[in-house]
């Protein structure tokens, strides 16, 4: 008989990601695409990342070539911990995993923290690879009400909570919408989740690209003993070195060096070591700014090009930081058509829909702005304001 | 109240391995340790990989440093199915997945593949790490009996086989016992995985280490429909690298990919294109000669000292490749008791038991040759001799 490959419930349940699929179509050079979450390759310090391989290549090749431990290079692990750590809430670097990426620690979690049909919850809306990586672990999905700041606090009670595993949220710049969580909003949410006895899952990838203004503290520096933290380098070095990590209290830290184990046994000795050397100095504190910089000036010319070319029925944020503007179009109006139209124009955007855990709302979108030239920007704009005017006119009146 | 990390029940029953545990008693220098599955340093082609990884920062840096798509470098892919492809049974490269180390393909596997409770057959022993992977997802194993030979295919028929969701097995010097499977035992297992309609898995990560002789056909030629073949780069090149690869019939590599999009969107781009690099120019095939000579010395040295010194009621193999010897104590004798004995002497080695799916064995263990240097090798191995005589010495006289 022919050989039968039975896949897994998990396995069938899975689809491909409507970004995934997007991201295909406009990797045709004529495309401008607003859809990808790529950071800007002009942001990469490439003659550091040079430098720093170099040395590794020529100091310690055989370390940085051979098998390492599952937790992580224990110099990285520190510099993590030391960067994490405030008065009062210092981070042990025996609580730091490294990961292949940040994608990987939220895999690790679901492994770790998730049974079949576990509450977990989740902001409305929230990131898409995020919602992904925990479904393959079949939880009951809860989404927070929220809005232009985050989760709306005075919303929600201890009760709403109890029972979760986990409360997943991104209180910086958030994947999609770019919102970022007010200090009094932070201090809300800790505290009823303390009271309800829920973990937190802070996901700072964007934290350190904030435009101007203070940097609010982290849900970790209010909780550590509550609050599991996740960070990234992608944004703020390189994303293709697939670096990340994770700082948990001890229990679930050694269950997830467990979980590692199985998952790939240790993150490449090879770009620990050189992200480590790359590191050194205050490098990144010379480097940001830099990106914070480029990143400013592409979401101002945005956010122009949307204010002169979008038709008034559609609403969006102005970020403070991160790498996303989120756009709500009228109700009755479904961004996948929106979509099928701008690409064969030659413009791309992601759809809303997919990052919402439940309740999916159609008529939202996003809108990256860090990779496409400003000139760009505003032909892309333009474009998608005439789709945008003609659809609404096609709407029917409403009495 | 204080926070609450529930675990999953898969959580729960994760336990570290034995492996690791003795890891980390044998990172002291004094211990000559025969526990480590690491390749020996000295085979790493450090210069061309410093070479390869200036290349990619000259010419692609920032496609090295950017995100990557999930199914791997394209190129790379293409390197690894026509190194794969047999006359009449040609690998194509969209079936190639590249994955971080070919631990990573495991857990893929186990995530597309198994539900709780799924039947997935072993060899007896199996390798640990997968076990290890495919036990997050709660499978009934089962183990196949096996001999010096590998599987015995005589003492299977189609029935035993029959409901598998896959059968996972090491053809080429097998970890843990380093043995092969001659030819026709590959053929009859090739024909009753099809007559059962099973998938099979080949694990390949020491195929090219053979120390003489013919290489033998693999699993993939014989039924490219029929079999998933994992590979990796650590043992020919640089584990610390973590590059690995998955070949697998269209809907079960769709699947993967689809799965590894959630576990870490892609393996880094930045070793990806370096180990791209390397290979060139047939560069592999220049290399693997002086790993395997290396090996096959340090292989006889080993060989010889327990000709020495293990007492004869002691039985191993002769490995023809690979990088493990299996040894076999006489009944009633425990590895483990045998391991805290020597640790005790600063001599390492990995107990048998943990390699078995079912009904584990404790009168086993498992000898690396690898990395230790020939007069260590002499020494250690007389350590373990005398006392494995004092144990044998001290067990009950049998009437």
């Amino acid at each position: 008989m022919s050989t039968q490959f039975v896949l897994s419930g998990r396995a069938r349940a899975l689809t491909s990601s409507a970004i995934r699929e997007i991201l295909k179509i406009t990797e045709r050079p004529e495309v401008v695409s607003f859809a990808g979450g790529l950071p800007s390759p002009a942001t990469f310090p490439v003659e550091r990342m040079r430098e720093a391989t170099e040395k590794v290549l020529r100091e310690a090749p055989h370390a940085a070539l051979q098998y390492g431990p599952t937790e992580g290079f224990a110099p990285l692990r520190e510099w993590v911990a030391a960067r994490l750590s405030r008065p009062g809430a210092a981070i042990p670097a025996s609580r730091v995993l490294i990961t292949t990426g940040s994608q990987q620690g939220l895999d690790l979690l679901g492994k770790v923290l998730i049974d079949e049909g576990s509450k977990v919850l989740v902001e409305t809306p929230s990131y898409l690879g995020a919602l992904q990586a925990f479904s393959l672990f079949s939880p009951r999905f809860g989404a927070l009400p929220a809005d232009a700041q985050g989760i709306v606090t005075d919303a929600l009670d201890a009760a709403r909570l109890s029972g979760a595993r986990f409360l997943y949220c991104l209180p910086n710049f958030q994947n999609p919408t770019g919102r970022r969580m007010p200090l009094a909003r932070r201090e809300a949410l800790v505290a009823l989740a303390a009271e309800a006895g829920v973990p937190l899952v802070e996901d700072d990838p964007y934290g350190e690209l904030s435009y101007g203004g203070e940097a609010l503290p982290s849900l970790l520096s209010m909780n550590p003993d509550g609050v599991i933290y996740m960070g990234s380098f992608s944004k703020v070095l390189a994303p293709g070195l697939r670096l990340g990590y994770v700082v948990a209290p001890e229990q679930v830290h050694a269950k997830m060096v467990q979980a590692k184990q199985a998952a790939d046994l240790h993150t490449p000795s090879f770009s620990q070591r050189i992200v480590h050397e790359a590191l050194r100095d205050g490098f990144l504190d010379a480097h940001i700014p830099s990106i914070r910089s480029l990143y400013a000036q592409q979401c101002e010319r945005m956010l122009a090009a949307l204010e002169r070319e979008f038709p008034p029925q559609a609403r969006w944020n102005r970020p403070e930081g991160g790498m996303f503007i989120w756009v709500e179009l009228p109700e009755g109006l479904d961004s996948g058509v929106l979509l099928a139209k701008a690409v064969e124009r030659n413009v791309a955007f992601v759809p809303g829909a997919p990052f919402y855990a439940i309740e999916p709302r159609a008529n939202t979108l996003r809108l990256s702005f860090v990779t496409v030239p400003g000139e760009k920007i505003d032909a892309g704009i333009k474009v998608l304001g005439e789709l945008l005017a003609a659809e609404i006119a096609a709407l029917p009146a409403v009495a």
